[in-house]
């Protein structure tokens, strides 16, 4: 394996990864992003009227799917792509025949941070978002023990004493989560109670999540290994005709840790930050949220306890478990889960329409990998 | 509970904790945490040749014992405290009569750290490791879910959106592990392969150890709620006459966290740093190791698939139902562990007996707690 602090990785993937855009208005943006994204190809995912035209500044090289193109696409299948909704994302993964993502939200800037270190001096820089995603998904992740001085792989650290020699190969990384400063990623509750917090922390770690554990995963500034764990980022039925929004990409987190644990990979989180630009109406949000806020109380125990058969060695497989598990312990909490669920086998046959060579990738299911 | 962004721990907590320094030498690294330490009463363990004098700095309170006074206190329970290994230390958590216990290796300083913040002035400033301690220590944990943004308790932080209303209120800390800048703890192979790596990444974290989820814990820079834990805080059979050494903190680590998962407690990892001077020898540690890095392969799983039945419902009942299935399952593995095995229920034992009035703190097993 290559030393990730030798990586270079602008460069090296610049042909293997598509950056996907969910957005309803002029892609201004961008500009910000100019230096980081212009070598990259674009997705964007038009959300809502299709007949508005989307501005995307010049020198940008990028395809661009409106509900219509989704419709034309995927016919029928297309009742599981979310309308009104950035959950509409997820075509774009789909839609994508490179072996990375990442997504970013058009709302989001790149974060020019001033941070030291001991006895350095000081130095403001753009972070370059992507190239700290493409590290981590290059570099291993370590699900099986806990490493206290976090990334063992990142150039100046290594795993501690008491470190299992036998796990410090690691295992594949299949999705980076990156955080965001300024407005941090708080439900409506939370936002109407802390109007005024803003994430001022800059947290210098990468760090894998550990298997077994759930965590909240964010939309806002994602990136993920599409060739190992695509199927599983379906980002669910929100938005119009749907009683609840704002949890599409809680919904893919949950179903992709439990299925990365299954499968034996892993999902890093920490760097990098991204600059969040503006707090979306904490209004609005409760009422999308407010159902998500009470079902998730089950929806946890639910995740936390699926367990996945030794038979399940594809993402596919372990996709159309889930859903089938769904249907049977979520389908009594509300008649919604029976729709995501039929919309999660749909999901998964539309994957395989539009991805038929990659469309079985599996696991070898690595010593201690499986539950 | 009191918001910990208020807590001024560092008066409060005076009269219920004790330093423990274990150590061969004179204290003179004292001076340099006189500032922090001196409002704090000391349990000096003396290690080694118990004829020598130890000369502590002028002005602090302390208690000293040597290996004659480990052997006139616990008679022929002494058997279960080393000699010649620091990991003598645990007779200080045990004769200690305090709340809480904060244990620091004798070559470890006051980390001084230049950080800045977005768009703030960097400014160097002393660490005030033992605050941090106190601050990890009064705020709850978040063992059962992962938050992106860490301690959702810091100043500034909260839990982000998707993570579980009902899990806000956390559960009791019971250990909190700082880490350490400068040399950072490395086990003997790597220390032999890297030694000139510095730890210089001052990471501006602290988060909860999911459950289910080991780490090696190290005994340099530790604090933990004695009331709670103290119990399990046994660090094994190590030095004069023993087939392996720097295997102490480990050891306790496992079982600690293995019982903290089981009671339903949190163990925190990050913040404080300390300033590690001094890398030990990596040819006398490899010589203290080499079986630990062997045995270590059969341990961790040991101690992945330990489950402690419901009824363990107090720290010295986990304990020694671990010992019990240490016996049963790794004396296979060398005759020490048996050894080990009674090493841990004469510890209780010599526990109890020093502790009487709080020999059964137990816990309630809140939801969700226990295996």
């Amino acid at each position: 394996m290559a030393d990730p602090a030798t990586i270079s990785p602008a460069t090296l993937l610049k042909d293997e990864l598509d950056i996907v855009i969910p957005t309803i208005r002029n892609l201004d943006f961008l500009e910000m992003w100019r230096p980081f994204f212009q070598p990259y190809h674009l997705i964007i995912v038009q959300d809502g009227d299709p007949s508005k035209a989307i501005k995307v500044p010049e020198g940008f090289d990028y395809e661009l799917y409106n509900r219509n193109d989704i419709n034309r696409i995927l016919g029928p299948k297309a009742s599981c792509i979310s309308f009104k909704d950035s959950a509409c994302r997820c075509f774009g993964y789909m839609i994508s025949k490179k072996k990375y993502i990442y997504t970013i939200d058009d709302d989001c800037f790149v974060s020019s941070i001033f941070i030291s270190h001991v006895a350095k001096d000081p130095s403001g820089k753009d972070i370059n978002a992507l190239e700290q995603h493409i590290k981590n998904l290059l570099s291993p992740s370590t699900p099986f023990f806990f490493n206290t001085l976090y990334d063992p792989y990142r150039a100046g650290a290594d795993f501690v004493r008491g470190y299992p020699f036998s796990l410090r190969e690691g295992v594949p990384t299949a999705v980076s989560h990156g955080l965001w400063l300024n407005i941090p990623d708080y439900d409506a509750p939370t936002q109407l109670v802390k109007p005024l917090e803003r994430n001022t922390r800059y947290v210098d770690a990468v760090m894998t999540i550990p298997k077994g554990t759930l965590f909240p995963m964010c939309g806002m500034n994602l990136a993920f290994d599409r060739e190992l764990i695509g199927p599983a980022m379906y980002f669910g039925l929100m938005g119009d005709g749907q009683p609840i929004g704002r949890y599409d990409d809680m919904w893919a987190g949950w179903c992709t840790k439990v299925i990365c644990d299954h499968l034996g990979w892993g999902v890093k989180t920490g760097l990098p930050y991204i600059w969040h630009s503006k707090a979306s109406n904490p209004f609005v949000n409760l009422r999308k949220e407010y159902k998500g806020i009470y079902w998730q109380e089950e929806l946890i125990p639910f995740f936390q306890s699926v367990t996945l058969p030794k038979d399940c060695t594809s993402v596919q497989k372990c996709y159309t478990e889930i859903a089938k598990q769904v249907k049977a312990k979520l389908g009594k909490v509300d008649d919604y889960f029976n729709k995501l669920a039929d919309a999660m086998v749909t999901w998964i046959e539309a994957w395989d329409e539009l991805n038929p060579s990659g469309a079985s990738k599996s696991s070898d299911l690595p010593n201690g990998a499986s539950k």
